[in-house]
């Protein structure tokens, strides 16, 4: 089973490095851009056959490891 | 529009990151984690009403400024 994991930020929390990057796309010409935020990633394989159990798996590795709970919210798919 | 993108190290570029978590896991006691894969997620608003020309947008920004071509690769969807 393959788990796609996104980590944010809190959209209470300011996010330093995603204003630094719409500064340096509206210098580079894109007016267009309101907001951009920016989080993390994972990508984890599992050698679990049941969709439940890897999703408490999952669900369980984000909130010990994976995201700080005070400053970020995490969301995953199971595929 | 919302702009979900997701930038993952190209599978043949090593993942230090990655390998640190999974590692971390495998202390932690989660025995059934076969690979780990770290990336970045950046969610974009646009005030652009054409999906198309949304799409070609950040198709351009993740080329220039996101995304490495050479350790990189990216993905987006549009909402």
């Amino acid at each position: 089973m393959k788990a796609k994991v996104i980590i944010k930020l809190k959209d209470s929390i300011l996010d330093p490095q995603g204003l630094t990057i719409h500064h340096a796309l509206e210098t580079l010409g894109y007016k267009n851009i309101e907001s951009l935020r920016s989080g993390k990633f994972f990508e984890i394989e599992l050698n679990v056959e049941d969709k439940e159990k890897a999703s408490e798996i999952v669900d369980e590795i984000c909130k010990k490891l994976l995201a700080n709970p005070v400053t970020e919210e995490y969301q995953f798919t199971i595929e």
